[in-house]
């Protein structure tokens, strides 16, 4: 009955957020929606606990190791339409099948490290969240990719702060149904959760060092945001459970991450209130009326509220960053109008949706080559997402306990998983401080703030940015994931 | 006893304050930093409380009423150096003497409403804080005023958000040593303090009316930020007390103020931990440790060093805007870059300093008639600030009593005197909400939340605008000031 409960109460605070998606999306555009919505509006299987997400029985994979002869050189990009000039390193982008039996295949784009040697660079894996937005459309396009879109959506800018200047990076549009990842067995696409997230992209990555052996055994990093949060340990733990040899984890990062409901949920409407955006009355609302906890029961008429005043903020600013500005155009421009690395343009959503809605940028791209029924977006919103655990602070600690590098950061303007939720949700682990809370520096400014716990676990701030960091922030990120391989201390 | 623990406390809290002045001065310029650094640091004469500050007994000001005659017409600007061209209002510069005996004599810059009747339009005293900056080097010429100065420090550009759009704006350097005022009696200077700067500015405004008898019995205003919180309902205060029907007083308006040391401290506090510039563990012995009341004594080492971690966050970032980019720049530029009133410039104190410190400049603005033996600055560190009570709520309910129309508002990302604080000090006033807080907007953004409580006070947040709110948020500024000079909603 509690557990009725529990999912009555999740499910009318998201419809109030969910109300929230739909006028925003109606906004900026439905296919463009910034939104990663679904955070708190899960259909939950079973009221999921702490103790629950760490002891998945899994399957067993072996089965779906395919050969993969011949399709790493048919997956190289020669060139992107638009790209610039003097290109100096290699892409491919492709298929890898996840599941024969069903027809899922999941797509990557993968840029090697601009180096002399990128064998001596480690491999990163980065996910966005969601669940079901892009992480070829935000994290390679928008974020920390090599190239960013034009307002024209033809032609291309090379972004100096890119992640492949320090790392051979891997962008996976997971899971299927996301992006120009697909499955042929139209019930996938109604059966999504977390479960099968983590392992389709287990036999992703599996099969992908197969068709690029030189990265059996290459020091392994996986990097997500959002709903990523849980991508990112979830995908950790497969691995740890897998214990494949040619997958060397060393480390997991995550960014403005879903990691905690009851504290991720409580951090929000705190820093709603902290930064002017809601009143005393309302967050007052909140504190006295309402009850995050997973197990909660018989939420009150005020809790309800209360939400709805949240709501209205959600409605009415980018929440993904509150300082930023709309986007109010209609679309792309004839001719690409000036940019700026340092200043985002809130409507690159609709640059990045044209060029890879674009016949030769998928073909360069070796993308849709199922002539998908739907155009690339780069949110998808799943009718059911099936499985979410409310928590997923032991696989933390798992991966803690197993020595992989866990760093956790926050761009501090989010509002949808803001820093005050990333802190109260990492301060339920109950950890000793090993290196205090101090400022880190890029080009003598405060890049933002790091602490270190024991266990080797890092939290890092980033200042002035957004819920998706490096398009805000991108020097201060290329700073942060430089430093996440190295396993230093940020710049004091 | 508990007053000197008191006075020895602040005067340590404010020691860490002070070094970080030093600091942020030396890295910034002496002459431009941009420190309102006082706020902590004062000497105050006694252990103010809430009951002292608004029952001053005030001199016999009449006989400081000097002859005007003339003077008008010889103040009237022809051109300012670099100016563009086109100029639809008229500008006014100049001295008013507030104490002959003394040889005191407060600077003023005029600019009259752009408009085809300045006649019809109200007339708004500005006031910047301090104690001890510059209305002319801040407020009109970073600010609100018409023009801005370009980076060759020579030329101005127009600043199409001017608040002379809707208003004739008098910009008041203010007390005696402020930028171009001055006292030929030197001992002035070191005897500053609240009470002589309402005295003075009162004795100004009574000779300037006379001086420009046109605007006696217009609707007048005043408005200011931070320290300014002091100087607004002082002067309003006075005005009220000396019952002058030529000052036709309808409303002040005080922008990111000290209003009431303890809860401006620890909304401070909360502020940066809400923001994440400090950690968990400072803001739990900050509250713990620290009392911030006035008759605070027997402060811990504790909270010393919770107060010097504060200090850091003072020394490395500009906590007038925690998240605005630092000036680098040694100085102006030989010819103008590229300059856009939607992007402030961080160094922009250094133009102004160089364009008011050329002699053809105040030859135009007939300031430093008298050849002061200091160049001007934008701040002045008085040695002694003799008196400055601990609240000026009393005087803000004064002002509520007598129909005077109040609006508190609050720039939301200035870390010195933060939104929180002047939302934890307004509500020290026990006030019933008469309109709830809500958005207001401007191009369909979200312009900030605004707050009507009963009694004729409204507070106004300025989204993404710092402690300087016209600086960062133009547009948003004039909004503001035209809707409170008009006495209306916000535009929701």
């Amino acid at each position: 009955m509690e557990g009725r409960m529990t999912r009555i109460f999740l499910c009318l605070f998201l419809c109030f957020l969910a109300g929230i998606a739909t006028n925003d999306a109606a906004r900026q555009g439905d296919a463009l929606n910034k939104l990663y919505f679904d955070v708190f509006n899960l259909k939950r299987a079973a009221p999921a606990s702490a103790a629950t997400s760490a002891s998945n029985v899994f399957s067993d994979l072996s089965s779906k190791a395919y050969p993969q002869k011949g399709l790493k050189e048919s997956d190289k990009i020669s060139k992107l339409p638009g790209q610039p000039e003097g290109i100096d390193f290699d892409q491919y982008g492709g298929y890898v099948t996840v599941d024969a039996e069903a027809g899922r295949a999941l797509f990557y784009y993968f840029t090697e490290a601009v180096s002399d040697d990128p064998s001596s660079k480690p491999l990163v894996l980065w996910l966005n969240g969601g669940p079901g937005c892009s992480s070829l459309g935000y994290g390679a396009m928008e974020e920390l990719g090599p190239f960013r879109v034009m307002s024209d959506g033809k032609t291309l800018f090379r972004n100096p702060y890119a992640w492949n200047t320090v790392a051979n990076v891997l962008f996976l549009e997971s899971p299927a149904g996301v992006g120009f990842s697909y499955s042929n067995t139209t019930s996938d696409y109604g059966e999504n959760g977390d479960s099968r997230t983590a392992e389709d992209s287990y036999v992703f990555l599996v099969n992908w060092m197969d068709r690029f052996p030189e990265y059996k055994g290459r020091d392994f990093f996986i990097a997500g945001e959002s709903y990523a949060g849980h991508y990112v340990p979830q995908l950790a733990h497969t691995i740890l459970q897998h214990n494949n040899t040619h997958i060397n984890l060393k480390g997991i990062m995550i960014g403005n991450g879903a990691i905690n409901d009851e504290t991720d949920n409580k951090g929000l409407c705190d820093y709603l209130w902290t930064h002017a955006l809601i009143s005393d009355e309302t967050i007052d609302a909140i504190h006295k009326y309402c009850n995050f906890s997973p197990d909660a029961s018989n939420q009150t008429n005020q809790c309800y509220q209360a939400v709805g005043v949240v709501n209205q903020v959600f409605d009415t600013l980018d929440i993904y960053n509150i300082y930023a500005p709309l986007c109010f155009s209609s679309g792309v421009t004839p001719s690409p109008k000036r940019y700026s690395i340092e200043n985002f343009d809130p409507c690159s959503d609709y640059y990045v949706s044209a060029y890879l809605n674009s016949a030769q940028v998928q073909e360069a791209l070796h993308a849709n080559v199922t002539k998908l029924n739907y155009t690339w977006s780069a949110c998808r919103q799943f009718a059911q997402w099936t499985d979410s655990p409310s928590t997923v602070l032991p696989l933390i600690k798992e991966c803690m306990a197993n020595d992989v590098r866990v760093w956790v950061y926050s761009g501090d303007v989010d509002g949808r998983i803001p820093v005050t939720s990333s802190r109260y949700s990492l301060n339920q682990l109950n950890l000793s401080v090993k290196t205090k809370w101090q400022p880190w520096f890029v080009n003598k400014e405060v890049g933002g703030y790091s602490i270190i716990y024991d266990g080797n676990l890092t939290f890092v701030t980033v200042r002035g940015a957004g819920h998706e960091v490096p398009s805000y922030q991108a020097l201060r990120a290329l700073v942060l994931i430089k430093f996440f391989l190295d396993g230093k201390l940020l710049p004091a």
